[in-house]
């Protein structure tokens, strides 16, 4: 597939994104965050403690769990904005379906129903809001993707942060709201453990991590993002997929009674996001999905053999399900009937922190995601 | 006050933020937003139709109501990174501060008890985050601010987004989930009528609206940011003066049995805000709160007279509660005791929608403020 000489490598944080810098800040952020629980009390509530580092965060309010998130879409709209310079038209309708991806694909891995997407909406300036197309396939794509999760966008802000965000660029993230209800839906990894079958579910490409990389790649081919990753199909328009909503799939197996032990959201730190839950336990693969042509591209292009590629991107899985090995063949068919891919991947095993992908070879171990 | 002669005026429009083009978008985006509240069918639950176009929105679950919003900084953190360097100290717990306020004053305006904030920390690359000092100000005085407001800080999202934000800058937004509880303390206007009174809350400076304005003007000073506007406070340091944070005050409201019949948090477009409710009635204020000498120096910069600074800053006001006019007294003597000025200021009135500022001569009708 790829139209140029086999290129120099390229790591994650030569493009520009060091994880080194920004992890010591989150650490000092959450425990400063943790010890504000206690707030709670005054109003007769409580944190669900085991949810402190997941993607939600969860509150016991009584009747039911709240849960909460804000997430960024991250650099995804510089892509669609060369895109809308080199095709002429207008991919803001995906870009609102990633941002809210972002947040849902996040919200419901502690098990939570989302209820409310809010948008925040930031432009460089009042004159991004001036080309009235882009802004519409905003709307939009924001409001099918809020239909596809049954949310209501409650609403939301669109600053004009001229000096903050970059003249004709935008700054997209959303926060999500939701419920875990009943209570016994929730799910923050206290019934992971030995047996459990790991079940994932296909990406749509690269999602929305992995970006920085991507646009650096393109700045390197000749043809840029109009080179063909397969035919008929440029680099830019593959990037440009969007994120695939999980929720649908997650709201199908509470209905039919599923709840799983754990869930991830394959974003930043690719496949060592299947380490997330800090339980001592090993994550043995057997089955790989078939990776997507633009991640196999990116990989190739980059440089990456199969540990950095798959520590990086989420190589053709967005979301993974940790469940009761007798639920691990009706949660791939529940997922096929709401129209994703699955694949009952792997197992959970009693040992050392690790996960093993065996059809590649690579191993991953603790060491590999330090979040917390 | 005034260290330069006497300026040339300077509109908002002219600072850089125009709503015209902004305010399309806004509606648009509100009406594909209303139209998605069918969604919540589907979980059982529904909106509270009358919260869309107001500061938080509203959903009942049942036993309460959810309250949810994400609301951003705005350019407030370009005084503070200016006024770094002039004074070699952060200024970023201030900031934190205002960040939390902008969404917490918002949400309790619907009668919710905010419980999670959610940090949206949005940086122009991985390098913001070498300043520690910077950094860990920014952590501790969003700590503080949510230990104030009673409300656990759930996480948030880190990003560095070189390319959108700015190098040096942080885009800085807070979302925030509470509930209404019980559900007598919702508060969207539907009581809101001729006979109750306006108390006003005093507000500590410029907040964080109008800081575009702030910012043109302190270029065109021969001492920038640290003219003095009062002796030893000098423009930058009252600038940076934190939001208050009102939710102690609806808090104490709550429990001394007080359900305001509407409240607005007076943000961009000024007092224009006092008249945000759609029903048609007359604000007679017969009191203005004294005028914050950062606020008064601003509208002398800016050349404005009385209309045009009342209806672009808060001029001293900081927060509206429309009461029981039986129920004004008292609550001023609550926000006191909670440490905040507070004014029996006005009374609303059968009439047609106006907002009449009786001392200052100053009246604005409903076509001066259209966000619905």
């Amino acid at each position: 597939m790829s139209h140029t000489p086999a290129p120099a490598p390229l790591s994650y944080e030569q493009a520009g994104v060091n994880y080194d810098l920004i992890d010591p800040l989150k650490i000092a952020a959450q425990r400063a965050a943790a010890s504000t629980a206690s707030q709670l009390a005054g109003h007769g509530f409580s944190e669900v403690a085991a949810s402190r580092g997941e993607s939600a965060y969860v509150v016991d309010v009584g009747p039911f769990y709240l849960a909460s998130i804000v997430e960024c879409l991250g650099s995804k709209a510089l892509v669609a904005d060369e895109m809308a310079r080199l095709t002429g038209r207008s991919w803001y309708d995906g870009i609102a379906q990633d941002t809210i991806a972002m947040a849902i694909n996040d919200l419901i891995t502690v098990g939570a129903t989302p209820l409310v997407v809010q948008a925040y909406w930031a432009a460089g300036g009042s004159e991004w809001f001036e080309d009235a197309a882009r802004a519409q396939a905003l709307v939009a794509g924001w409001k099918k993707a809020c239909e596809v999760c049954g949310v209501a966008w409650g609403g939301g802000e669109t600053p004009a942060l001229a000096g903050i965000v970059e003249a004709g660029r935008i700054d997209l993230a959303a926060s999500c709201t939701g419920i875990v209800n009943p209570k016994s839906r929730l799910s923050v990894g206290d019934k992971l453990g030995a047996g459990d079958a790991i079940v994932l579910l296909a990406s749509s490409g690269i999602h929305a991590n992995g970006l920085s990389l991507a646009r650096k790649l393109a700045e390197r081919l000749p043809e840029g993002y109009l080179t063909e990753v397969a035919p008929g199909l440029s680099f830019g328009a593959a990037l440009l997929a969007p994120t695939v909503l999980y929720s649908p799939v997650t709201e199908a197996l509470a209905k039919a009674g599923i709840v799983p032990h754990y869930s991830a959201n394959v974003t930043g730190h690719g496949w060592r996001k299947l380490l997330r839950h800090p339980k001592a336990l090993t994550y043995r693969i057997h089955t790989v999905p078939p990776v997507p042509a633009v991640l196999k591209f990116i990989a190739e292009q980059a440089g990456h053999d199969a540990r950095e590629a798959y520590s990086t991107l989420n190589m053709g899985a967005g979301f993974a399900l940790y469940v009761d090995a007798k639920d691990a063949q009706r949660t791939v068919e529940i997922a096929k009937a709401n129209g994703i891919e699955a694949w009952v991947a792997g197992t959970v095993e009693e040992g050392p922190k690790r996960l093993i992908v065996e059809p590649l070879g690579v191993t991953y171990g603790d060491e590999d995601l330090q979040l917390r």
